[in-house]
């Protein structure tokens, strides 16, 4: 099995080394604030604490750390042995975001600056791509592209690709910016194109919810809504269309909604008010969906595995969201068991692992004699 | 049958005798401007040019007009004619919102005054309570509702309520201020439930989306969802936990969106996460979803009507969202056969009519009569 979606980063000071030595000093004063913020953070989720302390107890404690629970984050063979004994063999890598290994100056720490913003996004692409050397047939790295400055998106995206990652995340959110539906992003997916670098939407950013009542149940409501929109921006306006090459995937922001999505994407493109988008656009949402987008269906729940044929059983890629504790880990051969237990081998061989190899160009000779070993077969699930 | 979006409203020059005097010296000012405001809008809707204006031309034309088009807007008369030939009896009307007949300084003009706004609201309501008041049998006046100041919101929902207008609609996104989830609103929330008015979200308005590439078809595939939010806002800040008598109705945003909402939201109720919100809310979101909220069911689909079960068929409300060109009128019969055609009657009754009787409060010994006169049998959708 691939995950389509694992989280990697050391704890925040141990990017320090991957920084450029003139933010390093910058970095060292926000540090320490860094560790109360987190605390009152904690606090503002909704009787969260019970259940996040038991798990932070169990897998991020100090003794914990000593045992080795959490430092898959960011130790390689340790990562290697979790994933394994979790059945998964390899995996495709974005930042951790949260709990304490948040990037430098991360936008969920307030940090504003666009300029601090890339070079703690470049740290971690830096740490991120020793990650992967360490075992490329097993690790695709999605490297951070900020995208305040075109020229500068464009030229971290070759350097992603020279450094061995294979793909790039991008604001769900644009920071003070026009959505994607705006022509000033068109270098990013031209060299995106060129050089097969999969585009991706990640969940987690929304905008400020303050600390109203319910808010974090508002948060938990809306999270995924504010990265969906990417993909239609995106496609409405004619990204799809001038870039037919491109691979765009959507992860961790659920699947079950594709469908209704494309339905209705689709009775607007064909309805009669919009005549102009058939004049744009040469085939229809769905076919754009079709032909180059995939979902990274983070901790998949039934409800969305009943749906697989309207959102295609080849765009599907199944993913644990390792380590983080709403994943699938360590009871993934459960949680896949319920999800994809009644259907024919044929339909989640792709789902968990066949689709992601194609898109991420994981090498197959190198990893199926590892799947062999680790399991679990087809039938098991 | 009963239509539970219906929209009213004079062309906007028509509302002047309405607004209190001190206002008609701006009105007068602003509206010469607004026709050109209009046609600007229109040309950025993406190729609706030849559709929309066919349907001008066809309902409001002045021409058309002679003839009696789109006279149903204001003339009460014309109103009853075309509804009963669509086969509707009684329906609820909400302001008309879009083409010409925007009540003055309604928001959509670019007016951000919190007091000219409420200035051109009150006009609206005063027309509406003499609309209603010239059928109150077959009429239920929606009264809108500024929410910028909390008294004032208070007191017109007396006012309204006095008048014979039989709910309010609150801002689908509040201007400049918290969302619902804020206890400034809980007074509304109050006096709704002690009057019995039925609180109201209405689809339509979102966020300015410039004129950005894909820009309309972008608006077209997101502009429920900011509708949408205003209940689950309400509902996580516990409004129905303490309000269990007041209604709450979620009208022109489709109504496909609700099952996996309510699934969404059970399961974070029930989860592991956010335990502090089975302290806070006695019952799940779908119980205080089945107990006390409504869809209005603009132009339902059949797709939407496939999941009416999970959407509850006490709660679903179907609406004409006559005379808007988006809606069912004047082929109301063809449509309702293709959403309900395959459907028992015991299912259709409520659907179409039984339930809005009831959350509206309208009398069934005046309007059965009618509806037996005016048809359709359900037989014959």
């Amino acid at each position: 099995m691939i995950s389509a979606d694992c989280h990697a980063g050391p704890p925040t000071g141990g990017y320090r080394e991957y920084l450029e030595s003139r933010y390093q000093g910058r970095f060292d004063e926000v540090l320490g604030g860094l560790k109360e913020m987190r605390a009152a953070a904690k606090r503002r989720h909704i009787g969260g604490r019970l259940f996040s302390e038991d798990w932070e107890r169990e897998h991020s404690s100090e003794q914990a750390v000593a045992e080795g629970g959490k430092t898959g984050l960011w130790d390689p063979g340790r990562r290697v042995a979790e994933l394994e004994s979790d059945g998964v063999v390899a995996e495709v890598i974005f930042p951790d975001g949260q709990n304490d290994n948040a990037y430098p100056f991360h936008p969920t720490t307030g940090e504003k600056d666009p300029e601090l913003q890339l070079a703690g996004a470049r740290a971690h692409n830096r740490w991120l791509a020793e990650l992967c050397a360490a075992h490329p047939e097993r690790r695709a790295g999605v490297a951070v592209v900020p995208v305040t400055d075109i020229e500068t998106a464009v030229a971290d995206t070759r350097w992603a690709k020279d450094a061995g990652l294979r793909g790039i995340v991008i604001p769900s959110i644009p920071p003070d910016l026009p959505h994607y539906n705006h022509p000033r992003y068109e270098p990013i997916w031209s060299i995106c194109e060129e050089l097969g670098m999969p585009v991706h939407s990640h969940g987690g950013p929304t905008p400020e919810y303050g600390e109203l009542p319910g808010a974090m149940a508002v948060y938990v409501t809306e999270v995924s809504w504010w990265t969906r929109r990417v993909f239609w921006h995106m496609l409405w306006s004619g990204v799809f269309e001038r870039h037919p090459r491109l691979k765009f995937v959507c992860t961790e922001q659920g699947s079950g909604w594709i469908p209704d999505v494309l339905l209705h994407m689709d009775s607007v493109y064909e309805g009669p008010m919009f005549t102009q988008l058939r004049r744009e656009l040469s085939v229809k949402p769905s076919d754009y969906w079709a032909r180059q987008c995939w979902v990274g269906a983070s901790f998949m729940k039934p409800f969305e595995a009943e749906r697989r044929h309207a959102i295609g059983v080849d765009r599907i890629m199944w993913g644990s969201d390792y380590p983080h504790m709403e994943g699938t880990w360590p009871f993934t051969a459960q949680k896949l068991h319920a999800t994809f237990g009644e259907m024919p081998s044929e339909e989640i061989r792709p789902m968990v692992g066949e689709n992601a190899a194609r898109v991420y160009g994981f090498d197959r000779a190198l990893l199926d004699p590892l799947a062999e070993k680790v399991g679990p077969r087809v039938g098991e699930l």
